[in-house]
């Protein structure tokens, strides 16, 4: 099939500002209450999934009415979670890029597995992020530079995936950094800004976490 | 100075279950607007610093006034987090145990980089963990086992911090392993149950983030 974006919408929280991700042509996969999100906010999920254990049986009905496709799966033998299923989902439909929406929650666990899969993402050669109301999180590694663009955001930190992440180098950043190493446990990488409309990232090995970020009171109103 | 255990209070979510942390003899530090809750619910911190770009002047003066010690420090030479200093002090007064309280917030980088202040915590050989309503971390490697008690959370979680966490053994859960590996982007360690009062987690080499959590929609009222 063509080469299409695909969002994942997931039970986390979710807001105004994941409705404004969509463009025309977007593929939209619903995972859990996720569906719901979209359905009741007048878009039609390409796929609808997930073990629907946050949903109530009148709910998981319009969820299943509004569908294209829908899969519901028993909660009790599936060994992923819902945003992973989604997530192979749109590996195995040939996802040209895939944003996640709604993976960041008050539950870490689940937070912490879904920024892992950037990893999975990378791994893939699929560009991938995760976006919120205050943050979006990007992952590279050595293979190409990362361009940051000025955004809703204010703060852009880098943080380290692996252990060690060597040869950071940062271009267009008010705290410049050259042939930097970076290890897990060091905050040198909080807080940097954007000097102009981009900045651009270059490491030699290692996995980067590069998180734009800002403060919540700035966020809009949902 | 006798070693003793330091709760880090600090400007992130906050609550009644902050509080119930608290036990005779800690020693209480709050940074930036957590030294103000400590203040508000009646507590004197024994120690009150951060750069306070949180708080009103109204405010820092009742912080100020009530602390036993105060260090404000300006934002712009600091290269470190609130929180961070806060740790550093904890070390620097050989904290037999570091809590830290209200350091995951909505910013995932700032929560991110406190997270991974864990790893700093084992390097120099002292307990710590992070609480907050719904979630509580631990970080463990190949030297010693781990036993999590049955506590206030339903689930347990083990997500690697290190690319790869080898020889991973569990003792007393739901979902058995036996020298197991995880790797960051498998979601196998996801949401594990202990079966009885407590669990024993051995592994053999890298770094294992254990996640205690429940839904929001159990943890009690503040």
């Amino acid at each position: 099939m063509e080469r299409k974006r695909v969002l994942i919408f997931s039970g986390g929280r979710l807001g105004g500002w994941a409705l404004r991700e969509i463009r025309t042509g977007d593929v939209l996969v619903g995972a859990d209450r996720g569906a719901l999100f979209l359905v009741r906010h007048g878009y039609r999920p390409d796929m609808a999934l997930g073990d629907f254990d946050s949903v109530s049986p009148v709910e998981l009905e319009e969820i299943r009415r509004a569908s294209r496709e829908f899969v519901a799966c028993d909660p009790v033998w599936k060994d992923l979670t819902d945003t992973e299923m989604a997530f192979t989902w749109a590996l195995e439909h040939n996802a040209e890029e895939i944003v996640l929406l709604g993976v960041l929650g008050t539950r870490w666990d689940h937070s912490l597995a879904n920024v892992h899969l950037l990893r999975k993402a990378l791994a893939a050669g699929i560009r991938c992020r995760i976006a919120d109301a205050c943050n979006e999180l990007m992952l590279m590694d050595g293979s190409s530079p990362l361009t940051v663009s000025r955004s809703r955001f204010t703060h852009v930190s880098l943080l380290p995936l692996s252990i060690e992440v060597t040869g950071i180098t940062l271009e267009g950043f008010q705290y410049p950094l050259n042939e930097a190493t970076l290890t897990i446990g060091q905050s040198l990488g909080i807080s940097n800004v954007l000097l102009g409309e981009a900045g651009h990232i270059r490491i030699r090995d290692g996995l980067l976490l590069v998180i734009q970020s800002r403060d919540e009171e700035e966020a809009e109103p949902e």
